[in-house]
């Protein structure tokens, strides 16, 4: 699992993630240089000021990829070469990213942990230079996956156990699609449609069909009989390219009762479901399955609950965040020291003018307060000492350590955390009405 | 431009583009393989039903791409070996798909163009098994690209010639926003604040400060003289970090009156902008530009065209296409050989089903019929001859030819035949309001 794996043969195995980087970041870097403030040591927090609209509560995810991305991030010959040619930054400036290397500490929410209103997700920390570098690649990564997490998240709370394919793939860049099938896997999917995601992230690959495979062949049964010939009567037949009823009556006369599942990829879904689920039962496939596709997000998804349907395949709603694609998450220096002494005291610093884009400023700690349940209550975060009965609920573990990584962990643990952060919320979490965010962020 | 040029060192330059499929590609194929009617000679179309709600025109963008994933989209070792891991397909189909290479052709309308509902923005001739594996890969592209180029173009078209400045990499996958970067540019944009869209495509890259720059520094003027000191008079300084009159006097005096440039980044941007357009004028500033940011899209940078402003930074809402992240563009089976040989007549087939999922059989061409005034007045698609007023108005252009790309082109043609396009469009194309598709859609 290791990014800079060079047998992976996938694109998503970054060979330096040092461009993913915006231009100023680099004449920042170079002014700093010159003023003899780049190696002040700096605290930089990854937050959000607030939640999409009606959402109640945030899922972290993407931090693996951002340890990937932290570990490649070099500028190599044909990087410098670029920046040298396009005068983006002086050579003194290349010189000293010729030799860069993160050699800091980060700490960040858990990989699966929800969050809420002004959490420290992450926080980066290190001279100003090196972690000035990282805000474009690191803010990329963490707001693309964590809004799908968080669709996914909606979407498998929906679900009630039932089976969520991702299935989105071409309804998002290609490689976006490829993180967005880890996200959605974290946030409660179970498999995916997406081959570069079984091959990156080891995440289960499924298929069905599609119509054009019925419109190739010379009739339905043709193409039925071609599809059970070669994958067998488990596989999956789609019955909406002509007539359902015809087609559910045909594929069990052509596979027989133990095909595995058909699937529904248009019309009415709760009717058809209930309609084809009778039709399987009268023709004796009472273990066929029903998988319905077609547009479906959290709230389709809901609605389907009291529908005979063993499974979802969900796409577009859930690749573009169902709503909300993005997580205003930023990058912001909490504090910095006065002068490059390696022991200078650390002052916390906020921007000040023009209202809501104010920040706290401070490294922070956050716990989260569970009531006499066990259950969530608060989001408490602070920047003095953390208090005893906080001691044990820290959000905050180090990922990096000196720049090394010391924090990976398969994606199924990731998985398994989420969903027991989710199942310490108040229940009101998983309601999919708009409403407030779960519990309130304490500022101590 | 090569995609396949291994010198980039930029993981954009995609080694193979083979595994961007989605699983039932290639178990469909299996089952073709296996019938005998895999190389049934078929012509798949790209198009969409519909355009967002309230958009007057689609952009058609990432056709570019698109040609490089289509000539990079190979099964290497690693990836067949990973199939055969996974029992996604049987041996046959490995075998097969170890050979693979396009042989067929691909038309479309060329990269920039606008489209409208039904539009067959691509088409893809060949065998069924060779076209059927690109349907995913090609949908990302199209879907992704698309929607951001036609946000860009609303947005442009809002700006009124001014300068825009792409900012949205941090607010998107890191890959996805090199492919907004371009999108962007194609759509009417100046220049992207991403290093790696400047590196990979060529597009000027610029930058500007961050708070963190005046934050890091012990006082503004202390950042300030930093930051013109190495970059010098010609800078952008961001002024919003504590006091806006404040910083703009301070820029005015570290910098004097050649000042390149203030940013605003919060705040009530056309009240501001005013205030610090008169401020820089007394000041002697009056070559200083202003350049705001701070959650634009296309409506906000409409209401600042009374405003001072010369250049527009925008970020979140441009790389998720202002509200309409991908395009529902489908990738349909509309004709097919009835045999494998060669010479056999295509017949046009379509989904029937279960209403609005069905679609127009037929290989098609699309010409644009325009007034006496030379203003667009119909999408004109159809499957028989092409009427002879319509023959030099025809829209799809050969793209690969035999399995050769035989139109690339630069990124700069393609832009200016986006603007071309819009021109030739009523002129309540480019009305913010919501409204209908510009011009209609008629089937001849």
């Amino acid at each position: 699992m290791n990014a800079a794996d060079p047998g992976l043969g996938l694109p998503v195995d970054v060979p330096s993630t040092a461009l993913f980087t915006d231009h100023y970041e680099l004449t920042m870097l170079q002014a700093a240089l010159k003023a003899g403030t780049a190696e002040r040591r700096s605290v930089f927090e990854v937050f959000t000021r607030r939640l999409p609209e009606g959402r109640r509560y945030g899922v972290v995810a993407g931090t693996g990829r951002v340890l990937d991305a932290v570990e490649n991030f070099r500028f190599d010959d044909a990087v410098l070469g670029f920046l040298r040619e396009r005068r983006v930054v002086d050579e003194p400036t290349l010189k000293w990213l010729a030799g860069y290397r993160f050699s800091g500490d980060i700490w960040g929410y858990p990989e699966g942990e929800v969050y809420f209103p002004g959490s420290p997700v992450l926080r980066v920390e290190g001279s100003f230079a090196e972690c000035v570098l990282l805000e474009t690649v690191i803010l990329s990564i963490l707001n693309h996956d964590s809004a799908i997490a968080a669709a996914a998240s909606r979407m498998s709370a929906a679900a009630g156990g039932r089976a969520l394919i991702e299935m989105g793939a071409r309804r998002t860049h290609e490689l976006a699609a490829v993180a967005a099938s880890r996200a959605a896997y974290v946030g409660g999917f179970d498999t995916t449609s997406d081959l570069a995601a079984g091959f990156r992230y080891d995440i289960p690959t499924v298929g069905t069909s599609a119509h054009a495979f019925t419109l190739l062949h010379d009739s339905e049964r043709d193409a039925f009989t071609a599809q059970v010939d070669s994958l067998g009567r488990g596989t999956t037949l789609l019955v909406d390219t002509y007539d359902v009823a015809e087609a559910v009556r045909m594929a069990v006369d052509v596979a027989g009762p133990e095909l595995g599942a058909v699937r529904i990829d248009s019309g009415d879904l709760l009717l058809v479901a209930h309609r084809v689920r009778q039709q399987l039962d009268e023709l004796g496939a009472t273990r066929t399955k029903i998988v319905v596709t077609s547009d479906l997000d959290e709230y389709a998804i809901a609605s389907l609950a009291a529908a005979p349907v063993d499974a979802y395949g969900v796409g577009t709603q859930l690749v573009t965040g169902s709503g909300h694609p993005t997580c205003s998450m930023v990058y912001k220096l909490v504090a910095r020291a006065k002068s490059a002494d390696p022991k200078a005291t650390l002052e916390p610093v906020a921007k000040k003018s023009l209202g809501a884009k104010s920040s706290r400023g401070g490294r922070k700690w956050a716990a989260r307060r569970l009531d006499e349940y066990g259950v969530a209550e608060a989001e408490v975060i602070g920047t003095g000492p953390v208090p005893a009965e906080l001691a044990d609920r820290q959000l905050l573990v180090q990922l990096v350590k000196g720049g090394d990584v010391v924090a990976r962990e398969p994606l199924d643990t990731v998985r398994e955390r989420h969903k027991a952060a989710r199942d310490l919320l108040p229940l009101s979490a998983t309601q999919l009405s708009r409403g407030d965010v779960v519990i309130p962020t304490e500022y101590v």
